[in-house]
């Protein structure tokens, strides 16, 4: 992740990309990204989608790529560390959804 | 990263999650997160989404936190590793954007 | 519609928010608004969004009402009429997805 | 309206797209209509997004009639009149941000 960030910090400076990069503006291009990720199970069924074909897949992980990229282009301009923050979360919901109150249940899943 | 594709799959196994878990319904939940991460910069100058209040950045860290989850969700579930691919896709773009000719340039970015 | 238009910007000016609308942040306040309203959808297989019940069915009516309401904002501030467009987008499509090729292809809307 | 949803019934039934057009995949292809109109917008400056030039104005019109068109065949699906779904919501809001409150304040339009 540390090297990831230390690319993207590079790739910006030497194209002086940085006046373009307000966390305003990267929050746009992280939702633009997210909605050509989706595009990709637009029409497709719940059960088609857990096996898209190598043409698809492959486009799915460019997009994902990208989402990544201005994810971690983002924490970085705010100071957030998003691998560190997703692991408390993870801990906020375990007291959120506990095991036997949230088993299987749509309801639950609902309100998450 | 490994650490935490390991907690978010126990942590959906214990809830019997895996059902709501079709990449279409992560790529899906991925993209309402991402739009509660956007609206905390909507009404914000560019110059001011640089430098969110503490009350503010806590949510903003809080959204990332979900997205960074639901992005490892959904890269675990189709095998792909969003670290590894946001390297490659780093290496396609710097060839897609030469230093000479996109420097500073709006333009080449808009096209981006 | 004319009437709606009207209502939106003797809305907006009581309320000296002009300088908060510009077409940059109308389309970020849609697309939260969207997300919002595809939020009601996500946890549900297709079977079930289209019964949705009475309660979920009027926040699903709340949420619609929002996107109409920031997509006329944008439309009429950059004066587009968004009925007459739609219009002239239906024919464009009619030559694009001519009926005896797109006949209940999934092929073909997936290429949409 | 009216005839416009009258078009679009016609459109999607002589296709044999119904089976595609559940209220979740609406939800998503209309999300996925308004990224795309963000784009538009997501390297402008506001003041920018204030004057675009011609040839993107003409693709802002051709995403805002996708977003209309989508908008509207959702509501269809849920027989919900979206124009008079958005005049109540106006309504609404009228007592949600009364005018001597309201007045140009940005903090009360973030809590909008």
């Amino acid at each position: 992740m540390e090297e990831l960030i230390q690319k993207l910090r590079e790739f910006a400076q030497e194209r002086d990309w940085g006046k373009f990069h307000s966390p305003k503006n990267l929050a746009i291009a992280l939702s633009v990204e997210v909605a050509e990720l989706l595009e990709e199970f637009q029409w497709l069924t719940e059960e088609q989608s857990r096996q898209p074909d190598q043409e698809r897949l492959d486009r799915i992980k460019d997009e994902i790529s990208d989402v990544m990229i201005y994810l971690v282009l983002l924490s970085d301009h705010l100071n957030i560390d998003p691998l560190t923050s997703a692991f408390e979360k993870i801990e906020k919901n375990r007291k959120k959804y506990p095991v036997d109150k949230a088993k299987g249940s749509a309801k639950k899943y609902t309100n998450l």
